[in-house]
């Protein structure tokens, strides 16, 4: 998506140990504009009629979420990382190990969200070594729903995670894939697509 | 707002420890099409043209902030309730004893996107002792921006948050305020507004 190719171009910043910081637009201040055309766009690339409900995780897949989900008009319920006291019966958890964090969360879904009739749509911002979203494959699976794809913003295509869903089979579709960075020159490639 | 009251009384539940239950629709599954109406309400309360920001604060905050921005035309920026190691740079940092989890967080923004020109409306989902909201309005201060109001979807009118903040010459709109509830007959009382 080239509009967000320029944007990732425009203000982000390649940091030691492979970051990408785009916070000035993704996931810390929020572009509120931007998001909708990438709303679209994952309508554009998931059209199945059969998406009722979207997933995501807290906290920077939430924003993402919510407004792509005006376009599929469905629920989003976004997994929690820690146990809350407000959670309470019957839990899906799964254990996601953070690439930013350094730490493992477990990551949890109230059973009354998730359940055999769902056809989901997984959407976050960044897909790295894959944790995260493999995460929510498995929330979805001990539900018995069904993945009806990953919709993601930013892949770091030089990190597994893409290639190890997309090998399992199941439908990534990434906004803007960093073949390449190198923060000394803060050269950013993308992937074309 | 009588659709949120509604919403409240048919699926919220009220559990022992002032726990009012309201994930099937706001802060675990979200309603996406109320909170647009949500959004609308918030712009009707908050007309000012200066607002060109929205704070809100990691988790729940984020999907009522990023669709109720899109009434405002501006950017949300969330505050992060643990230190990523995505932020670097200079930042404002307060603490807030979280009601639900028990615990206390040190919540920060960066100083990259909470400066002078800003006027912030602070969003978030719950209004309970105010620790939340206080300490938005401290990072928002911090920066030398303007608290031109806060928006809360649901207040507990039962303890001390709004009348604290309103105290201060806070204006604070929470589309739907708890006087009252009971945990035995799951009754809830709404404030005439």
């Amino acid at each position: 998506m080239k509009l967000l190719e320029d944007r990732i171009r425009r203000e982000g910043l390649v940091k030691p140990g492979n970051v990408l910081k785009v916070d000035s637009f993704l996931n810390h201040q929020m572009d509120i504009a931007l998001f909708n055309e990438m709303g679209k766009e994952f309508k554009r690339l998931f059209p199945s009629e059969k998406i009722n409900k979207i997933l995501t995780i807290e906290a920077s897949g939430i924003g993402i979420a919510c407004i792509a989900a005006q376009y599929f008009n469905v629920p989003v319920v976004f997994a929690k990382k820690s146990q809350s006291l407000n959670l309470d019966g019957e839990m899906y958890v799964t254990k996601i190990e953070s690439f930013t964090h350094k730490r493992v969360y477990d990551v949890i879904v109230s059973a009354k969200y998730l359940g055999q009739e769902d056809h989901v749509l997984i959407i976050d911002d960044f897909l790295a070594n894959g944790c995260a979203v493999a995460g929510l494959i498995d929330l979805v699976q001990s539900a018995g729903a069904v993945v009806e794809g990953v919709g993601i913003a930013v892949e770091k295509g030089f990190q597994e995670g893409g290639k190890l869903l997309r090998s399992k089979g199941v439908r990534v579709e990434s906004l803007a894939i960093v073949d390449a960075m190198d923060e000394r020159t803060g050269e950013i490639v993308f992937r074309k697509q």
